[in-house]
This record gives C-alpha cells, structure tokens and sequence, in this order.
C-alpha cells in the first residue's frame, strides 16, 4: 500500500508535444479555423491508475502506452477541433482505448473468475443531464457505444448483463463474438490471481480482505497487482458542453456479477455543465460508497470550490484516508482541467484547442 | 401528470395513534428500559410513491396497507427499542413489507416484460460508510437480506444477476422457486400495460417517452398507472447510527435488465452519521442522473442545510422541476425526519422512542 502524503516525486515525467503541422494545414481543418479559433476547448483522457512503477516497465511498453495515449487524445481532439460535441470527442477517445489490449476495457477486458469477459461502461451529457450506462456485456465490441445508446435511444440510465448485450444490438452497435476478447495475457493473469487466492486461502484466509470474521472466502486478493485498469475521457467542446465517459473491464477474478463504480453515475462518472464532467480510475468500491464523481460537483456548486481544489480534496485526502486507491480526471467550463491520483501511477493526458499534447503515466 | 406546485391537500390524512401499552409492559422492554428510557431512535419507512388517489381505494385496501405498513413500523421499533442497531431495524421493517404482496419489491415484485421477477435492494451503514446492494435477483426471498449479505460478508457493493442470486444462497439467504413470487394480479397488470403499450406502438409511439426521433420502440408508457412501488426504511438507534435500505421489483414491463435507483448507493440509498439516512421511491431514471440521496446529504454537509430544508429542495423544486416523480425518508442523527413526496401519495409511516405510530397515504 503506496504511501499518500510525502510520496517523493517519482523517477520519471514523460511529456509528449506534437505540433500537428500537418493537422491544422489539413484542409477539413483550416476551411473551419475562423470558425473555431479561439474557441476553448479540451479533451483529458485515462487509461487506468495503480501501482504503476517505471521499474517494471520496458522502454517499449512505455512507449506502447504513450502512443496509444496520444492517439486517442487526437481522436477525440479532431472531433472538437471541428466543433463536435463533448460527447462524440468522449466516444472517439474511448473507443480508441476500448480497441486496445493495453487497457483494461474492450478488447483488453480482464476476465471474470470463470474466464469471461464483462464490460461496464458509462456516458453522462453535462448539456442535457442525460444519461446512460451498462454492466456485464459480455459482446459488445466497443461497451461506450452501448452507453451512448442507452442514453439517447432509451429512457433509461442502466441496462444490465445479457438485456444490456440484446439492447446494444437492437441499437446497431458493433455486436462481436466473445473470441473477440480472448487474451492471452489476461487469461494468464487471471490464473496467476486464482493460485494466488488458493495460496492464501489455504493459509486460514488471513491476508483476505474481508470485513467480519464469517466473511465469505472469495476473491481474496482482489487485485494483488493493484492495478485498477479503467478508461475515461472527459470533454468541454467548443459550444461550452461538458460530457463524462467510463469504460471498464472490471477486476480480475470478479465473480457473482460484481459491477464497480464505473457505470454508477455519480460514483465513477458524472457531467454537469454548471460544475464539471469527472471520470473515475480505482478500487470502485470505495469510489461508490464515497459518491466521489458527484461529490466534487457537490464541493463546487454548495462550497464554490474550484475543480482542482474539490477533485485534489476528494482524491488525495478524502479517499486516500480510507486508503481508497485511485484517481479521477476532471474539467470545468472554463476548460480547467486536473488529474489527481493517489497511486504510485495513472495513465493519463490532455488536449487542448492549441493541439498541444500533454501524455504522462509516473506521479 | 400531475401539477406539483398548488397541489390541494388531498382529502384524507389518516394518522393512526397506538400506544403499545401491551409493548411496553412486556418483560422484555421493562428489563432494559433503564438503559433505554429517554434514548432517541426513530424509523421512517415507505411502500412507494405514486398516483395514490384516494378515490380510486376502497376501504378494505386502504385498512390494509395501513395496518401493513404499521406492522413493519413496530417490526422495527421492536428492535430498536431493545437495542438493536438501525441496520437491524431497517431490515425487519422491510422484510414485513418484501413478504406482503400489497408493496413492489420481494413477493409483491412486478413482472418484467419477459414475465419474470428481478429485485434489487441496497443497504448503508451510516456508521461505517459500508454499503451492499444487489440487482436483478431472481431467487431471494427478501433481496434485503442479499444486500446486507453482500455488505457484510464480501468486500464488493454491488452484485447483479445470477451471481448475486448465488451468493445470496451461499450466504445463507432464504432462497425459493420463482413460482414464490408468482402473483395473479401483478400478471394482469403486466398484461395490461403491454397492451396499452401495443396500442401506443400501433399509434406510431407518439406517445412514448423517447429522448430522440430515432428511439427503440420500448417501454412506451413505462409506468401508465405511476405508481413506483418501493419500499424502504431509514432508522436513527439508540447508538446514534443511522442506516438506510430500500427493495424493489422496478418497473412492470422493464426488460434489456433495465435497473433503477434503488441499487445506485447516492441514488435510491444513502447512510451517513455525518449527515441523514435517505430512502427513495420514484421514477428510477431521475433519481440517478440526479443523485438524489447523496444530494440531500451533501446539502447538508456543504451547505449546513437542515434535513428538512434539504429534503424538500431535492424532492419538491430540483426534482419536481424536472418532472422527476416520487419521494423519500430520511431521518438525521438527531431524530428529525421527514417524507417528501411530489406525486399524489406516498405509502409512509414513522414511529419513535415514544411509541406513536403514524401512518400517511394521501398527501
């Protein structure tokens, strides 16, 4: 369990600034420029937080993240820059994380306890106040799609497990079979997590997390990497919109249909154009109980606390007192944006309307 | 729809006063009632909100959801007054109303389109900050009893589906056949509404709630009687803790494992020392986009609003001005409390150390 206060800066701060030359000579773009030049804009993404340490990283699995990093933030980045919604700039950034087996969420989903594949996802629109999430997909190729889908093609918020998968294909999203998400490397994850547990029950259970001594042996370790691998984008478009996203594997090794924070709006995501759009990274349990995406909307509309000050505040004591792992991405309506996290690392970056490129995993 | 500013008062208020002499004079109670005498504790509890109009009940009906809703006020007052913790009382009050067929959630749950029962119900510790819910349970015969379960022998907050239901039974939960639930006129009403709803849907959906011109014809009228049939309890004891739970069969005709509020702790449920112990019933969809429970918490918390004022604010202008139909319990740690409502009625009730019972329906 990392230390959260007096935590020394850790070894390495990775910036990435790419100019985008080609990008703003791009025609599409430079037709547009009188249009949206100046306009406030940005785009702050997350692939996860947790015990994330340079040391057990290579040079070229770091750059692996970095790139895809930077990627998704110029996805999301052209869909604003040519005055796309929050919403749409939220999807594109995800979706580009949802295709890749780096994070853990789509195709890089971790497995369940009995080696399947169940996928949470949320969207909240800070315009309209809408809505929409799902648990436990188990088909869907890209599960924000589904989000989306939800909230703009139904009038609910939250659609579960199978009614969830039969939903998401009845809107038209991209339906694939659950080979799609086979992964060695998780599956190996998963076994090695499940050999851990055996481990560690055959020793009376006494390492297990459990909250009353007649506690059910189960998923006791649930993360012994303590790598909380969740993707979120969060948006201020060039029309003064917020919008939140969330999209997750879950944990490793979960079973009886655990579902975290992502999908509970309020807990993981939330968007509100008065205050802010937060996406959450962590040990979802503690981010439900605690209301953390709302709780810092609430410190800035009843407190009038800045973004910064309510997201820090959550973070880095609130959570971090109950040693509730973690981070959160977060931005306002002026385009103020902040990435606290009290892991030893969280997968993370902005963009803004000058195209500047901001990627880092290390604190 | 109805208006809810100027609303009349509704003809009928019934207050039933009982003195319990006979409860109080049991061995029992007079054993301990030096330790108990001049304790606060109070319980709050609802059996849903909704177009409750005394014109459409007869007399019959209305005695027994009196009587009902009594009967589950002094379940729980039984066991604070001996002691017991709100989570305790919470539970034995809710368990009355779960096993009566007149409330939406346990034996009298609503059927999904699909003709099935799904539950959901969610517990708060106000002491501890722990929580435990489950949706889309099956097998359970009081889903209150899961969510405690899950609050106290796992280290997760939520559990959906077939795996709540498996660890509901390996936790000791009473399990029964599906066929426990089967309820004649909850089948009518199912049939009825995908009737209307057919009519709607051969009518060109012009009726239907959808958010946008290409919406999936579902769920046209959710919910044509308005009626949120929920129950729930929110207890202060003779500790100073508060707890807050709430059960529920969701909407009749809900399908694609659609869940509400009652599950989303911040939503439907919420326990906290600090602030008040809140317990929704309502059109689900905007008690979450909302955040309802945290919010009146957080009211307090940030703005050092009175329950009460908090309370009110949520329900009767934030939610009402939305069009968000329903209302709640809650109950501070000073033994306030209050029922807020925005629709015709609310089956409510609350009981205190003195023993008075009282007993609303109609506003």
């Amino acid at each position: 369990m990392p230390k959260f206060s007096n935590q020394p800066d850790f070894e390495m701060r990775v910036i990435v600034v790419l100019c985008f030359a080609m990008l703003l000579s791009n025609p599409v773009f430079a037709q547009k420029k009188s249009k949206k030049m100046g306009a406030k804009f940005v785009l702050v993404i997350h692939g996860g937080a947790g015990t994330i340490l340079k040391e057990n990283m290579t040079p070229e699995k770091e750059k692996a993240y970095m790139d895809k990093l930077t990627e998704a933030l110029i996805a999301g980045y052209k869909v604003l820059k040519d005055s796309g919604t929050s919403i749409q700039a939220v999807q594109a950034a995800i979706m580009i994380m949802e295709d890749s087996p780096l994070f853990n969420a789509g195709k890089g989903s971790v497995y369940t306890n009995d080696e399947r594949i169940e996928m949470d996802a949320a969207i909240m629109d800070g315009k309209t106040g809408k809505a929409g999430s799902v648990a436990g997909v188990r088909t869907v190729k890209n599960p924000i799609t589904a989000a989306i889908a939800v909230m703009n093609r139904s009038e609910h918020v939250l659609l579960t497990g199978e009614g969830a998968d039969a939903f998401a294909k009845k809107s038209g999203c991209t339906i694939v079979d659950t080979s799609y998400f086979f992964d060695l490397n998780r599956l190996q994850q998963l076994r090695k997590v499940k050999e851990q547990e055996k481990a560690v029950l055959d020793h009376d259970g006494e390492q297990g997390m459990h909250t009353d001594s007649s506690a059910i042996e189960f998923n006791v370790d649930l993360n012994p990497d303590k790598k909380f691998g969740t993707v979120g984008a969060v948006a201020l478009d060039v029309h003064g919109n917020l919008a939140a996203g969330t999209s997750t594997g879950g944990m490793t090794n979960k079973r009886y249909g655990r579902v975290g924070d992502v999908p509970i709006i309020g807990a993981g995501t939330y968007a509100d154009n008065a205050t802010c759009a937060i996406s959450c990274t962590g040990h979802g349990e503690y981010f439900i109980r605690n209301v953390v995406a709302y709780d810092v909307a609430a410190l800035m509309k009843y407190k009038g606390w800045s973004l910064e000050k309510a997201s820090h505040h959550v973070v880095m004591e609130k959570l971090a007192s109950l040693k509730g792992m973690g981070g959160l991405i977060a931005v306002d309506r002026e385009g103020n944006y902040t990435m606290p996290f009290n892991t030893p690392g969280m997968y993370r970056g902005a963009i803004r309307a000058d195209g500047k490129v901001e990627v880092y995993i290390y604190r």
